[in-house]
C-alpha cells in the first residue's frame, strides 16, 4: 500500500519491551515533521494521531492526495502555526503507514506478520515515539497534543515522561475506554473477521484482502463520529439523485450513499489488521487502572500545564469523560484549563472547521508559548 | 427455520396493493392470540412487534424455547392482562416467522423469493394486519400498542383506520426515521450484504446463509438498544472469565463476549433477507411526509385516545421524537397523554423489567378500559 510514496522513517535499534511481554527491536517508526526546530529546541510539538490517522498531519497526504487529517488546525498561521512551531507526528506502531505493524514482514518466517504481530498498547505507542525526542535532541517538548486516541497518547506520554513536555492538550478523549467504546470497536473487529477474505489475519500472504468487512467497520465507526443532530441537519431524509423512493436496496438516501462512500475510500488507505490492532490498543487503555484506580497518581510527578477540550455533541468521548481528567488533575492542584466547545459536529469536531475550537486552541498554544519565560 | 412449530396462519385472499405498486394476493399472515375475545368484542388489543420480534408476545416462544419478547408486559395479571384482554399479534409481512416474506416461495418461479420479494412499508404491514379485525369480526379494537417499529405501526394504523381503535399506545418510537436511524439500519444491511454467503439475496436457494454478516448486523443494532450508562453499569471493563488481559483478539471483556453471543443466537431465529426488508420499511417510514409535512393531518379524522411513552436513556428514538407526536396531536386538540419514564436501560426499556413503565402502562390500560362506558 505504501509503495512509491515518500515515507520518512526512524529505524529504532533500541529494544522496546511491550506490555504484552514481548520485546521488539530494529523496528521502523514512520514520521513527518512540519516547520523548523529552533536553536533553543523549545518550539517542538509532538502531535499524536487518532485511530485511522497517520503522520501526514497537514499539507497533501502523499497516499490519498487529499489534505492531511488536521489541516484545519495545523499550518502556516493556523491554530498550531507551522511557521512558529516544529511539529512532529509519527505513525503509531501497529499502524499501516510505514511504522512497525501487522503488514510488516516477520524476519523469522519471511512472511507478513498478520495477526502474529504482537498486540500493542497506547503505552507501547508512546514509548516508541519517545525515541523521536532523542533523535532530535529535544530535552523538553513545548507540547503534546492529540484528539481521540491521540488524546489518550497525550495522557500516557505525560504519565510516562512527566518532565518532557511543558504543556499537554488532550482533546475529546477519555482516561479509560468505556463499555460502549469497547462494544463499538468490537463491532468493527467482528465485521472484519466476518469477511472470509480476512482469512484468520493471513490475507496479505494470500494476496487477498477483507475490503468488505473493513468498509463495514468504517461505516460503523463513522456513524459514531457524528452527532444525531449533525446527521439530521446535513442529511435528514434527503434522497440521493432521485425524486422518490426506489423500493429497492440501492442507496435511496444521501446518508446511505455517504456511508458507502466512506467505507469504500477507507479500504484504499487502511489495512484491516492494523484496524484490529489499533482498536485493541484503545480498548486496553485504562490509565486509571494503571495507577491502581486513582487517576491523579498518573500525574503526580508532573508540572506539565494541561488544557483539556471536549465537545458538546461528542457522544463517543463525552464531556463527562474528559472532565474525569480535569477532576483528577484538580485534586492534586495541577495546572489545568478546561473548555467544552459548543458544536453539533460530534466527535469529529476536533478534525473539522469548528471556529470556536480552532481559535481557542490557537490562543492557548500561542499565549502559553509566548509567556514561556514567565 | 419455522418447520415443526405450531404457526397459526390467516391466508389472506383479498388482494393487497403495496406502496411499491405491486399487488400481493393469497398470502399468509402468521399470528398468535392470548386471552379470550368477550361477547361484546370490545376487549381486543392488537400488539405490533418491533424489528426482530414476532407474534409470540408472551409464554414460551416455540422456536427459541425462551419467553416471548413482551413477557414482562403481557400475561395474566400483567400490564396488559391476558385474563381481561384478547391480545392479537401478527408477524409482519416481510418477516420470517410464517408471514409472507422473502423466505417464501415465489409461485411463479418455484424458487425462494430472496430479494425478488417486493419492498414493503409500515403502511403495507398495517394494512395486511387489518384483515385480522375482519376475521374476528371486531368492529373496534380497545387498543393498538407497540414499541419501536411497533409504535410506528400504531401511528400508521390510527392514521389509516381512524375509527378502529379506542386507544393507541405508541412507545419509544418516531413519526419519521431520522438520518442516524437510517445510517444504523444501512450499517446492518451492508454488513449482511458484505457476507459472500448472502449471494445477492439468493442464499436460501443455494442452501447457504450469511450468518456472519447477520450476526454483525445484530451486534451493531444491539449496541444501539442499550444506553452508554447502562452498558457501563452492567459491563464496564469487566473481564470475561480471566484475571488479566490476554493480549489477543479473543473476547477479553464481558461486553465482547456478550455481543458475540447476541449475534450468534440471533442467526438461529432470524432470516437475513427479512432483516433487510424490515429495516428498509422502517427507513421508509415518514408519516409526516405522507401528510405533506404536517403530522397533525395524519390524526385529524380520529377520536382515538393516545398515550405516548418514551424513555430518558433511549438515544435511538429519544423523547424529543416521541414528543413530536404529542405536539402534533395537541395542535389538533386530540386526547393525548404522555409520559417519559426514567430508565438507564436505553431503547430496550420497553422490553425489560422497568417497574415504572410497566405500572404506568397497566394503569393506563386498565383505567381506560374500566371507564370505557363514560
Amino acid at each position: 500500500m505504501i509503495k512509491n510514496i515518500d515515507i520518512k522513517t526512524l529505524l529504532i535499534d533500541k529494544p522496546l519491551k511491550l506490555d504484552c511481554g514481548k520485546t521488539i527491536n530494529n523496528f521502523p517508526l514512520a514520521y513527518e515533521t512540519y516547520g523548523t526546530l529552533n536553536e533553543k529546541k523549545d518550539n517542538a510539538i509532538l502531535v499524536f494521531h487518532a485511530l485511522t490517522g497517520d503522520q501526514f498531519v497537514t499539507g497533501k497526504n502523499p497516499l490519498t492526495k487529499k489534505d492531511g487529517w488536521w489541516s484545519y488546525a495545523v499550518g502556516p498561521g493556523k491554530a498550531i502555526d507551522t511557521e512558529k512551531f516544529f511539529i512532529i507526528c509519527a505513525n503509531v506502531i501497529g499502524g499501516c503507514m510505514g511504522s512497525y505493524g501487522p503488514s510488516n514482514i516477520n524476519p523469522k518466517t519471511k512472511e507478513i506478520y498478520g495477526t502474529n504481530f504482537p498486540v500493542i498498547t497506547i503505552n507501547d505507542m508512546v514509548n516508541a515515539q519517545y525515541n523521536l525526542l532523542e533523535f532530535y535532541g529535544i530535552e523538553k517538548l513545548f507540547s503534546v497534543i492529540g484528539g481521540s486516541m491521540g488524546g489518550m497518547q497525550v495522557l500516557q506520554f505525560v504519565s510516562n515522561f512527566p518532565d518532557k513536555s511543558k504543556t499537554a492538550i488532550p482533546i475529546a478523549c477519555t482516561p479509560s475506554h468505556s463499555a460502549q467504546n469497547i462494544a463499538l470497536n468490537e463491532l468493527g473487529r467482528q465485521s472484519i473477521m466476518a469477511d472470509s477474505k480476512w482469512s484468520n489475519g493471513n490475507y496479505a500472504n494470500e494476496k487477498i484482502s477483507p475490503d468488505k468487512g473493513l468498509a463495514v467497520a468504517r461505516m460503523a465507526a463513522h456513524i459514531t463520529y457524528l452527532s444525531k443532530k449533525g446527521l439530521q441537519e446535513k442529511f435528514g431524509r434527503k434522497l440521493q439523485e432521485r425524486d422518490d423512493l426506489k423500493f429497492s436496496f440501492d442507496a435511496d438516501f444521501q446518508i446511505e450513499s455517504y456511508l458507502r462512500h466512506q467505507g469504500s475510500v477507507f479500504v484504499d488507505r487502511f489495512d484491516a489488521n492494523s484496524y484490529l490492532y489499533i482498536t485493541r490498543a484503545m480498548d486496553y487503555f485504562d490509565l486509571t487502572k494503571q495507577f491502581g484506580g486513582n487517576l491523579s497518581e498518573a500525574f503526580k510527578k508532573t508540572k506539565t500545564k494541561f488544557f483539556i477540550i471536549s465537545f458538546t455533541s461528542d457522544w463517543l468521548y463525552p464531556t463527562s469523560e474528559n472532565k474525569d481528567i480535569v477532576i483528577a488533575l484538580n485534586s492534586i492542584g495541577a495546572d489545568v484549563g478546561f473548555v467544552e466547545i459548543q458544536s453539533d459536529k460530534g466527535h469529529d469536531s476536533f478534525l473539522l472547521e469548528v471556529p470556536e475550537f480552532l481559535s481557542t486552541l490557537k490562543d492557548y498554544v500561542n499565549t502559553t508559548y509566548d509567556n514561556k519565560a514567565q
